[in-house]
C-alpha cells in the first residue's frame, strides 16, 4: 500500500463540507462519483479474497499437523480470525491511523471505537479521492487477521488454545497495528522513504517474527529433535487439505496485493491492478517450479510441501512490491522465495526451532528478501532504508512478542503437558477429534 | 433487499420504449449508464458468492455426518442446488414476483417460463435505474436454493434421498417463493411494514422451520436418544471439512447480505455495502467467540462444532438487518446468536428432535433473533410487525412443509430401514462410500 | 470469447499517439474511461475464479484417485499450472495472438517476452475500447492452464511426474496457444466462421484430445480390464474432496463463461455477462439432474461421480455458447452433456481407454456436442463450419500429443514400473503420503 494514502480521505472527512456547500458544488459541475465506487468496490473485492486466506491458513495447518491436532488447529484458526475482527475494530485501526479516526468512544480516546459512515451517505460528504471507510476498514482489517494466521502455524502440536488467544489479542489490538502505522499510518518509515507496498515484512515478516519469539520460547515438540541430534520428520496428516490451503491463499493474495494499489478509478491505477495480479500469480508460480527443480536435483525426490510453501514464499516475496518488477522480474524474485524455503526449513531444524508447516522460512525469510528486493525494480527506495524498516519492525515485534510470550508462560504457562501433547491436543483440551473414526489408534 | 424495490424494473421492462424513442431520448442526453452496471456486477458478484454457499453447506454437513452418510450427504447437496436452479427458473421466480415477469410459456401463466433480456440489450430498453433482470434472477435463485441447503442438514443420515429431492422440489418452486414473495415480491408483510434485509427470517428461519416439520415426521437416528432418556453424541467424521464449510458459507455471506443492498451505482449505495460487509464479519466474529467463551464456561472444554455454528448463527442473526447496526451493534446482535446456539442445540436434543447438524439453532432460532433485533436500529420498525412476520412465515412455511412430509411418508415413505441406516445411506441407497480406504470396520 | 477482440487493441497499442495528440484529444472532451475499467474488472475478476478451476481440478483429481496417488496427483496439479502460468507468458501469449504482442527480446522473436503496459499508464495510451492487456494476458492464461490440468486427470496414477510435466511444457507453450490462436487470435478459424465463445473445443475438448493421446500411448492402469474381459472399479479415496472440486469448478466457470463476454462497459455487455451467468448455472443444473435421473434408471442407484461429471459436463457443452442459448436452450444443451457422460463412460471402458477421472467424456465429447449445439441458437453459424472446426483443433492437438507422448516414451518412459503402480507414485516416485495415519495397510 502507498504510504498516507489512508491519511489524506481521512483529513478530508474531518473537514466536510457543510451541506450548503455540497449543494453549490454540485450546482457548478456534478463530482464524478465512479472513481470512489471502483475504489470502495476494488477493497470490498479485494477485502473477501484475503477473507479467504483466513480459510487457507485453516486448511494449510490443519493438513499440516497430524491428526490428533487437528480440531485444535481449526479451532485456533477460526477463533484467531475473530478476535482480530474484534480487536481491531476496538483498537487497532484507531492506532494504526492515529488522530483521524479517533471516535471518542465511552472508553475514552485510546480504546476508541472505530466508527463508519452514516447510512445513506450523500455524495458531497464523501472523500470522492478516495473509498469509503466502511470499504476500507474491512480490507485493512484482514491484514491484521494475516498476521495472527501467520503464527498459529509454527506453534501448533503444543501450543495451549487460551495463553495463544491472548497472544492474539496483543498481537491484532497493538502489535500489529503500532508497527503497520509507522509505514501506512504515515509513521516514520514512511517518512523516510521505507516501501513495502502490500505487507512482505508489516505483514508477513512480523507475523514471522512473532511465531519465532513463541517457538523459541515454547521449544520444540517431543520427538521431533532426538537426544543424540537427529531431525525426525513429522509428516502432516492431509496433504489435499494442505494443498487446498495454498490454493485459497493464492487466490486470496489476488486481493491482499491487488486491493493494496488502493485506488481503481483510473486507467492508471486499474491498469496497475492488472499488472499486480499478473506478477503476483507469477511469482506465485516460480516459487513453486524452483521448489519443485530444487527438491528433485537436492533430494531425487520432489516434495509437494515444499512445493506449496514455494508457491507460499513466491507470493510473500513479490508482496514488498508487485507493482513496478516486469514479469520476468516476478519470476527471479519469486523463484529466489522458493528456493529459501528449500534451503532455510533444514536451517531452522538445525538450529531447533521447531517450526511445524515452515511460517518463518516462507512468511519471515521470505518477506525481509521481498522487501530488500524492492530497490531493484523502484528507483526511489535504498537497500539502506529498507534494512532500517526491517531491523525496526523485526526488532518491536521480536521484542514485544518475546516479553508477551515470556508473561504467558510465567503466568499461566504456554505449553501443553507431555501426556496431553503426546494424546495430542484434540482429546485432551477439547475432548473432540477431528476425524474419529479413520485415525490409527 | 429492500421490498419492491425488484418490481418497478420490470414495470419499466413491460413499457419498453420503441426504437425511435429511445433514438430521440438519446439525441437529448446520453443518460448515465453506470449505475445500471455497477448494480448487475454486484448481482453477478454477489450471485457468485452465494452459489458458494452450496459449496459451503455441502461441505459442513458432509463433515458434520459419518462417513457412512457422506456420500449420499454429499449428492443430497449438489441435487438440491440443481433441482432450485431449475425449479425457481420454472416456477418460482415467477410466482415471487407476480404479475409482472410473467411470460406466457407452452404451459400457461402459471408455469411461466423465466425469460432474460435479449442479447445486447440497447440502452434505451434497459432498467437504467436498477440492473439487468438475468443477474436479479442469478441472484435471488441462489436465495432459493440457500433455503433448501438448510434442510438437508437436518435431515441427515435417515432419510431416503428421492423424497427428499421431492420436497426440494415444492420448496423451492412454491414454498419459498410463495412466502418470500409476501415481502420481497411487494406482497401484503411488505406493505405492512415488516423487515428483513436479507432473509433471517424469509430464507433461514423459513429453511429451518421446513427442517424442523422434517424432523418431526421422520424420528431421530437409531440410537441417538436411548430408552433411559440419555442423549448419545454421534460425532461427525470430518471437522475440517465441516471448518471449511463454515469459511466458506462466511464468505459467501458477504455476496448473501452485500447484495442485498440491491444497488450500488452510488455513494450512498455503495457506502452502505461497506458498511454491510463490516457488520456482516463482525457478526460472525461475535458469534464464535461467544459460543467459544460460553462453552469453556459451562463445559471447560471449547467446542469446534459449537464455534463454527456459533459464527453461522451471528451470521443468521444480523441478515435481517445487516446496514443500519454500529460495529458495536453488530457485535452485541451475533453475539447473542451464537450464545442462542450453545443453549438451544441441548434443548432441542431434550426434545428429541434431532437435528444432525445444529441448522434448527442457528437459522431457524437465531433466525428469528435476527428479525426480532432489527427495530433496536431500524426506527421504522416495530417487533410486533416484526413478529407478525414472523409468525406468518413460519405457521405457512412449517404447516406446508408438515403436510408436504406426510403425504410423502404415506405415498412413499421418507424413512429408510434400519438395517440400511445402521449400514449407511452410502452403501445402502448408492452403493459407493465416501473414503473405501479410510473407513473403520 | 469474441473473435478477433484481443486483436484490435493490440494494433491500437501499437499506434500509441504522440503525447501531444493525446493532450490535444483532451482538450476536446474527456474520453470515458469507465468501460476500459469495468472490461478490465472483469477481466480480472474472471481470472481469478478462472485460477480457483486449478485448486477444482486439483481437489477433483485427488478425490477420485486411490490414497495411495494422492500426493502425486496434488503435485502435478500445482505444478501444471506453474508451468502453464510461466510458459505462456515465455511463449504462448505471443504465439496465440501473434504479430502484435511481439516484444522483441534476449532470445529473438519467437521466445518473445510478454511485456504489460508501463506502470501508472495514462488514459491516452490505453486501449479505451477494451482493457488492460495485464488484465487480458491475466485472463487468457488461465484458459492455457486449464486446458493443462483436464490432462492430468485422465493420465492418473500411472503416468510418471517428470514425463508429464514435460508434456505440459509443450501444451501450454506451445500446442494449445497455436490451435486457439485459429480462433481467438484471428486465424482460419475465426475467418471461416467457426464458433466456440469460451472454449468447449478449443480448451474443453482440446485439453481432452491430449489426454486422449496420452492414455492410448500409456495403457490403463493394472488391474483395471482384467485378463477376461471384465472391468474392475476402481473406487476413489475421497468423493468429499471431489465434490469440493466439483463446486470449485462451477464457481469459476461463471469466469470463464461470463469474462469471455470480454468486454463490460456497457448496457449490452454486462447484460449479455447476466445471461451467461444464469445459463452457465443452469446447463450445470440440467447436467447433474440428467446424470443423477438416468443412473437411477440404469443403475436403481444414482451414482455421485457421474452426478458430478453431469454437472461438468453441462458446463463444458454450455461454453461453446453461453451467450444466446434461452435458459430453456441451456437446460436442454446441459443435460445432453449430462447424458453423454452417463453413456460414454463404460463406453471408454469398453475401448479399455483408462480415464481415471472421467476427462474425456467430460470434457472432449461433451465439449465437441456443445460446439456442434451452436447454431440451434446462434444464427451466424453452421453445422458444417461448426465440424470442420473440431476436426482441424482435434486432428492438430491429437497428432502433435501423440508424437510427443511417443517421443517421451522412447526417450524417458511416462509409465512407472509395476512394482511402483502397486505401491503408489506417493512413495515411489515422492517418498510422501497424502494421508500417512488413515491409508489401510
Amino acid at each position: 500500500m502507498k504510504a498516507f494514502k489512508t491519511i489524506a480521505p481521512a483529513l478530508a472527512l474531518l473537514a466536510l463540507p457543510s451541506l450548503g456547500m455540497a449543494q453549490e458544488a454540485e450546482a457548478a459541475a456534478a463530482p464524478d462519483i465512479n472513481p470512489y465506487i471502483f475504489t470502495t468496490l476494488l477493497f470490498l473485492i479485494g477485502g473477501f479474497l484475503v477473507f479467504w486466506m483466513a480459510a487457507g491458513f485453516a486448511m494449510l495447518e490443519a493438513g499440516l499437523v497430524r491428526s490428533k491436532n487437528v480440531t485444535m488447529q481449526l479451532t485456533k484458526n477460526i477463533a484467531l480470525f475473530s478476535i482480530a475482527a474484534i480487536m481491531y475494530w476496538l483498537v487497532g485501526f484507531n492506532l494504526m491511523y492515529p488522530g483521524e479516526w479517533l471516535v471518542e468512544g465511552w472508553l475514552g480516546p485510546f480504546f476508541a471505537i472505530t466508527s463508519l459512515e452514516p447510512v445513506g451517505l450523500a455524495a458531497a460528504d464523501a472523500s470522492l479521492d478516495y473509498a469509503s471507510v466502511g470499504s476500507d476498514f474491512f480490507f485493512q482489517l484482514m491484514f491484521c487477521a494475516t498476521t495472527a494466521s501467520i503464527v498459529s502455524g509454527t506453534l501448533a502440536e503444543r501450543i495451549k488454545l487460551w495463553p495463544f488467544l491472548i497472544f492474539v489479542v496483543v498481537l491484532t489490538g497493538f502489535i500489529y497495528p503500532i508497527e503497520a502505522s509507522w509505514q501506512w499510518g504515515g509513521g516514520f518509515l514512511s517518512e523516510m522513504g521505507f516501501s513495502d507496498f502490500a505487507g512482505s515484512t508489516l505483514v508477513h515478516a512480523a507475523g514471522g517474527f512473532a511465531a519465532l519469539a513463541g517457538a523459541l520460547v515454547l521449544g520444540p515438540r517431543l520427538g521431533k529433535y532426538s537426544a543424540d541430534g537427529k531431525i525426525m520428520p513429522i509428516p502432516g496428516s492431509n496433504l489435499a487439505l494442505a494443498t487446498l490451503g495454498t490454493f485459497i491463499l493464492w487466490l486470496g493474495w489476488f486481493g491482499f496485493n491487488g486491493g493494496s494499489q488502493l485506488a481503481a478509478g483510473t486507467v492508471g491505477d486499474v491498469t496497475d491492478v492488472s499488472r499486480i495480479f499478473s506478477n503476483t500469480n507469477m511469482a506465485a508460480a516460480s516459487g513453486a517450479v524452483a521448489a519443485l527443480i530444487l527438491t528433485q536435483v537436492m533430494y531425487k525426490k520432489p516434495d509437494l510441501t515444499m512445493v506449496l510453501n514455494g508457491a507460499l514464499a513466491g507470493l510473500v516475496s513479490i508482496t514488498a512490491e508487485p507493482l513496478m518488477p516486469t514479469l520476468f522480474g516476478a519470476l527471479w524474485i519469486g523463484a529466489i522465495g522458493g528456493i529459501i524455503v528449500v534451503f532455510t526449513v533444514p536451517m531452522l531444524d538445525r538450529m531447533k526451532i521447531d517450526d511445524v508447516v515452515g511460517a518463518i522460512p516462507v512468511h519471515l525469510i521470505a518477506g525481509v528478501w521481498g522487501t530488500l528486493a524492492v530497490p531493484f525494480y523502484n528507483d526511489g527506495t535504498s537497500f539502506v532504508t529498507q534494512i532500517i524498516g526491517i531491523v525496526a519492525i523485526g526488532a518491536f515485534v521480536f521484542i514485544v512478542s518475546l516479553i508477551v510470550w515470556f508473561i504467558l508462560k510465567a503466568i499461566m504457562g504456554i505449553r501443553v503437558t507431555e501426556e496431553e501433547e503426546i494424546n495430542g491436543l484434540d482429546m485432551a483440551e477439547l475432548g473432540m477429534e477431528a476425524y474419529p473414526e479413520f485415525s490409527k489408534g
